[in-house]
């Protein structure tokens, strides 16, 4: 299903195909995150309009609220939220690990209290599976323990040992309870199922989770466990030494990655697909990305500014509204200026990916990654001065 | 500028066009309320898919932020906030005699304190001209007193002696700074100015009012002060009574009214124009209007429910969503869901008032009035029993 039409010659960035039951997913791809089934203050219209090709669920999320008998009455979470395109569904194991009280981790799985309402639930990594194949997701995530950082080597090891063993039984499961429908060329007719490397920091552990995995094989691979508090460096560090581990003609993603640096890093590594919430989460905040750095829209310079965040953006944000008029909306609390940032942001990573990718197809990636960064960055340094 | 096309040969109810520097406004027409240089949630865009005709400003809020000069700098208020059809600015009025602590009320004007920082302002008739000049409304509305309900006779004849002399220095001061642009058949080259009628709940005062507004002329007239807490009938006995002592030949405004029965009742006394908060604030808060009454998206009657809010509705929200989606966003404090319902809302005020127009030109608007009110109060009805 993952198709790789060109490696760039400067880089270890490669350009690819990713084949869903909801159509074809160009890689390098940026997801947006619609953890409750909508990407937080956008229509799916305007997902499509900013060029969005896949979008994130949450398992953990959905199976709280609505439920899934609500899901399933819909028909499947793409006619729930009425986006047509291709779903990733996040397991739940990183929301189960943080945002849920843990009750009890056994080898069985993981009994912890709802972070709405205290319920108890018990997940199992088959459990998982089901919701997500209820979900009807493109792309379903095996059940995890995601270990924050720091963690001790012998707890990484043991939580190492029962997320291999879980990926395993998710495998066993996903075999004997697949659906198969009719496909295309560029559509698969069941769903895929991505395991995750764990692993933390250490890197003999990644390797020997990569191996693991890879004996159990999937139709994709994740590096997950990054972005959980740890020094930047190290996010890469670890990115840069799991891809190069991880087969050519398996799609690699990076969870929970990040700003548009750490994206152009990744793709760089050899990375393939990134979610995060920050285009999003800070948009909401005020916080526009653009070529030549991030701005905070709250700020009183933009009080008369009546250029829009970024002159040469196509999106609708930048195409009607100055940034007067969002530093206006911030500053009256008016929920349009939440709308019109993120927007505006999810716009930036689609484009962003798009250069990319004709970077890669082109064999200039690095040039194009330096050239950005050095731009991105040049607004901070000249406003430190 | 106000063309009177139709009279309903079944109740006062009045078809007509008013010309604005912005275009052509078909009236009766129902004006979504944009206060702060928005129509909350809405982009202009969805404004004009929803079929909105002219909007409305509030020269108060506008004036405090993001100040005159923020919009001068923009052009004026509708590049400011990028709607390029009529706007109609409230006088500020209401705001200060409420929203605001009044501090001093003399001969001259208002000093109040902000209330957004506390900071001393003051305004005069003429200075609140000048603010709507400014903001380049196609319809400025006078400084008046808004008198709260209820209001001893004494006093809400003191306030009707300041609110008369206020209109005359307002007019006045209009007629020696108006600017005139080039207008065509559809366009007029310059704002108008609507007089408010006050006179709390005395009807002799009402026509007094009426009666000193006339001699100084105004471009249009509207009725303020109702629906500032007084019972629903009174406003109607109000509106009938001083709509009929209104010439033919200008605009009549009903402010801030109302329910959707209530708009209809207005047209069937002779009014022409309306405003109201209601499809937004109670969007924001799930309510939905149909014509079959009003639902509340938040009930739990509603998780498994997927059909559309109105199944006959051509709204984005009804065309793509269920009602169990919504109901999902809102339990779940998504900000989609305060979008989709205000959407929803002001597209069916905008067609309720397009069928208003039909039934009026067709002379059955009584008719159709009593068919909508029975329809949407059946709901009601049935939900008591």
């Amino acid at each position: 299903m993952f198709k790789l039409i060109h490696k760039d010659k400067t880089s270890k960035a490669r350009c690819g195909k990713l084949a869903t039951a909801h159509g074809e997913v160009n890689t390098p791809v940026f997801m947006p995150v619609g953890t409750q089934g909508t990407v937080k203050t956008l229509t799916c219209a305007e997902l499509h309009d900013c060029h969005a090709e896949i979008i994130l669920g949450n398992a953990y999320h959905l199976y709280l609220r609505p439920g899934l008998d609500v899901i399933k009455k819909a028909g499947g979470l793409h006619k729930f939220m009425g986006w047509d395109g291709p779903i990733l569904t996040d397991s739940g194991g990183y929301q189960v690990f943080s945002l849920a009280k843990l009750r009890k981790l056994t080898e069985d799985g993981a009994e912890f209290s709802s972070h709405i309402d205290g319920a108890k639930h018990f997940l199992t990594p088959e459990k998982v599976i089901e919701i997500q194949q209820a979900l009807g997701s493109d792309i379903m995530m095996t059940f995890d323990e995601c270990v924050h950082y720091p963690a001790a080597r012998d707890y990484v090891e043991q939580s190492l040992e029962l997320t291999t063993n879980w990926a395993k039984r998710s495998k066993e499961y996903f075999m004997n309870h697949k659906t198969i429908k009719p496909s295309n060329d560029k559509t698969i007719g069941r769903q895929l199922l991505f395991g995750i490397v764990q692993g933390s920091t250490y890197l003999d552990l990644r390797k020997k989770a990569v191996s693991d995995l890879l004996k159990i094989g999937f139709d994709g691979y994740a590096i997950g466990g990054v972005s959980v508090g740890e020094p930047n460096n190290l996010i890469h560090e670890i990115a840069g030494y799991t891809a190069a581990l991880l087969p050519d003609d398996k799609a690699k993603y990076l969870m929970g990655v990040g700003t548009p640096p750490d994206v152009l890093q990744a793709i760089e590594e050899g990375m393939d697909m990134f979610d995060c919430v920050v285009p999003t989460r800070n948009g909401r905040n005020g916080q526009a990305f653009t070529i030549s750095g991030d701005l905070q829209l709250r700020n009183a310079e933009y009080k008369e500014d009546i250029s829009s965040i970024d002159e040469n953006c196509g999106c609708y944000t930048c195409k009607t509204h100055t940034r007067a008029y969002i530093r206006h909306l911030f500053n009256t609390e008016e929920l349009l200026g939440l709308r019109l940032v993120s927007l505006h942001n999810i716009y930036f990573y689609a484009k962003l990916i798009r250069l990319s990718r004709q970077a890669i197809l082109e064999d200039r990636f690095t040039a194009f990654k330096e050239d950005f960064v050095m731009r991105y960055n040049s607004k901070k340094k000249g406003s430190q001065k």
